[in-house]
This record gives structure tokens, C-alpha cells and sequence, in this order.
């Protein structure tokens, strides 16, 4: 490779790095223009497992709206282990793990899981883009707070899911 | 930007990141020294929410000395999804979330917060240091371990803080 | 240094990054080969503390066969405030801290370690791989899970292990 080209692949690392830290905060601010603005506008793939596959990115943002937009739900997604490799000057792939856990205080639950990212990224108009996410969950802890005694709902892997309800 | 420019960047990029690690490592290994050095020597801004504002690395380290330099409390600072911003050749900001954890083995307790990180730094005499961190809890969770019972004291966003006692 | 040498050097970080990544991600994968791959092949120093001490990595993938790749084992090895110094060409020097947790739904039990590994890495054949690799313990939680009751069974520092035995 040439200086150039080393160079272009460090910053494409770099990028995609922050590209990553940059939705996964975003969730946790519940900023939504910046959620949004993480994805290629156009078709793309993600899939988060237990809550749906989703082939635009207005489609992740109405759920997060609906799910994680609330003032009762404290969210802290961590990125973990990321493990980036750039295929060309425009196309990257990439693994994360994940430490999520919800504190959600109207229902006094606390819930974390434990994933995989897999990733593929674009570079589009300069600016490096999700265009597939998959995340897989690999263990999963829910607990109910009552009356300042924690009661393990949950403990083990993947946990089955009650249908989505509106928030 | 030219090569050297490029190349400038990414150093800084890097060196910030490390910087970061350090101050957070340095807290869980109570390395007093350690803590000092990441801090620019004249008046900065520190400002942790319920721990105060300073204006001062010395002021921290008083304080770290006061509340976390025990044999008694266990404490991980674990710095995530770090966004870096290079400004000039001397002046970069960054956002870091944090998870900490303390384990206070006197008091049997457990601590866990997770925020956010507002950092500037400058780069005098040719080396990255913090000039301005802002600290905000996002969540709290507290733990009192009671006959090998988990007791909920908090489980929320900031907690109310009591006011700072000598440890 | 040279354009050369600072382009050799941050790729080094780069890579060395996500070596300890690509590890600790197939810990939780449980890729035997994948962990495997991540060490030098010939006499190396790891010690895991209460785990022991292996001069080869076919003894840590042994271990790791015995301890860890079973189906009940859910592991989450995230890596934390890594800081890595490229001391030349061919060695490297890292610290970082680990926040591990276990999940084993056998025995009901949830296991969190905090620590911070000491590295020591070599480039043979191109490629960085880890030749040394020391763990320590700095805090630890050991939960048992009795009709979703939670009961503490150790919050403190290193405990003390029973001897390891035959999953």
C-alpha cells in the first residue's frame, strides 16, 4: 500500500470506530437526528433479533421512538471489543460486542444483555455509514425491583420476548 | 491536509484516547501521580456534579485522596464509546461514556453509575493533556448487602448525594 | 521518526487493538482456534492468577476447554481502557482493565470479575501475537440465584477459588 492508502485505512478505522460510539451514545441521549443520521438513507439491513428486521433507517427510529423515547427508561449501550476490517475504499466490516442495561424506573425493572454486532459499513458521500446490523443477543439478566428486594425474573441466554407493546 | 497533517491527527487521536485510559486505570489503581499528570498544571475546570467543581488538578487529587484512596473501596472506571474531535494541532474535545462501579467492602455496599464525559484538552509542551472535564450521571444504582441479602437503596437517574463526608 | 515508522506505529496500536479484541471475542464464542491464534506458538508467559500459570497456549486453550466451553458457561469478556506502547518494530507492551462476567445457568450463578491484564506482545512472521499476559484480580461478585432470590456469596476483592475442577 501506499502512504495514501495506509493512511486512508487508518482513518476509515478511526471513523468507523466513532461512527459506532456516535449511534451507540445517541441511544443513551436519545438523540434521534443523530441515530438517524449513523445509517445510509437508502435500503438497508438491520436486524436486531427479537425486535424485528428493519430496511430503512426511519423504521429503527420510529421503534427507538416508541421503545426507549421515554423519561422512565435509562439506557446505557456500551461498545465493546470492536474488531474492524476495511475491505475497500468504501466498504468495511466490523464486530462489536455490546453491554446494554435499562434501568426503567415506571416499572422498576433493570434488565441487561449482553451481544454481538456484526456490521457492514459504506462510505458514501465521505462519510462512513451503517448499511447492515445484526445484533445477537448471548445472555440476558432481567430483575424486578419490589419493595427494595430484587427478584430475578430472568437469568441465561436469549430470553423469549412478550410482543412489542406501545410505550 | 497534508501527509504530516494526517498523520498529526491520528497521533493525536491516539495519544487522547490513551490519555483517557490512563486517568480511568490510574483512579482504580489509586496511582495519585498517575492521576495528577493527566491534567493540564494551571487553572482548569473539573466539574463532577455532586463531587464539586475545581479548578485545579490538586483539588481533585485532595479529593480522590479523601474518598476513593482506601484499602476499603474496589473501584472500576471504565471508559466507552469514546468520540474524539481533533480542533487544531493543540486543541481537541471528547465525549466519553462511563461505567463505574465501586464495591465499598466496610460499608457493604455496591455503586454502579453510568454517564457522560464532556472533555477539552490541550497539548502543551508537546504532550495531550485534560484542561476541562464535565461529568453527568446518566443512572445510579446502590446497592447494601445485609446477611448475604441485596438491599435497593437507589435505582434511578442522579441520585441525591449526601453531602461528602471525611473517609 | 519517519512518515514510515509513524505510519508501522500506529498501525501497531491498531493492530494490537483488535488482537486483544479478537481474543477476548472468542472467549465469549467460544472459538477454541480463534483463542488459540491470538498467542505465539512457541514458550510464552501466561498467568491467570488463581486460574494458574501456562508456558504454552495449547495449556490455556486446555483450560479454557475444561472451565469455559460448555453450554451452561455464558462469558463476557470486554476489554476496557486499553494503553499500548509500541517499544519497537517487534515489541509492544499493553495494559488493560477487564470486565468479565459469567453467567452459569447449571449452577444458578452470576460471577463478576474486575482487573487489569499487564500484556507483552511480539511481531513474528508479520503478525502481532501475545507473548506474555498477566491477569489480576481487583474485584470480585459472586451471586447464586435460590427461587429468584439473590444471595450473596462473595463482594470483595480476589477470593479466595476453590481448586478447579473437571466440568
Amino acid at each position: 500500500m501506499t502512504t495514501e492508502q495506509r493512511l486512508d485505512r487508518l482513518e476509515a478505522i478511526d471513523e468507523i470506530r466513532q461512527l459506532k460510539a456516535k449511534y451507540l451514545s445517541a441511544c443513551d441521549l436519545k438523540a434521534i437526528d443523530d441515530i438517524r443520521a449513523c445509517f445510509a438513507e437508502g435500503e438497508i439491513h438491520i436486524d436486531y433479533g427479537m425486535l424485528g428486521i428493519h430496511k430503512h433507517r426511519d423504521a429503527l427510529v420510529g421503534l427507538f421512538d416508541q421503545l426507549g423515547n421515554h423519561p422512565h427508561i435509562l439506557d446505557s449501550h456500551h461498545g465493546q471489543n470492536g474488531q474492524i476490517t476495511i475491505n475497500s475504499s468504501t466498504s468495511a466490516d466490523a464486530s462489536w460486542q455490546l453491554h446494554f442495561q435499562q434501568i426503567n424506573t415506571k416499572e422498576s425493572t433493570v434488565t441487561q444483555l449482553m451481544g454481538f454486532y456484526a456490521d457492514k459499513y459504506q462510505k458514501i458521500d465521505g462519510q462512513w455509514l451503517i448499511v447492515s446490523t445484526v445484533f445477537t443477543v448471548k445472555s440476558t439478566q432481567v430483575h424486578q425491583i419490589k419493595d427494595g428486594n430484587i427478584e430475578v425474573v430472568f437469568s441465561g441466554g436469549q430470553m423469549p420476548m412478550p410482543p412489542v407493546k406501545e410505550g
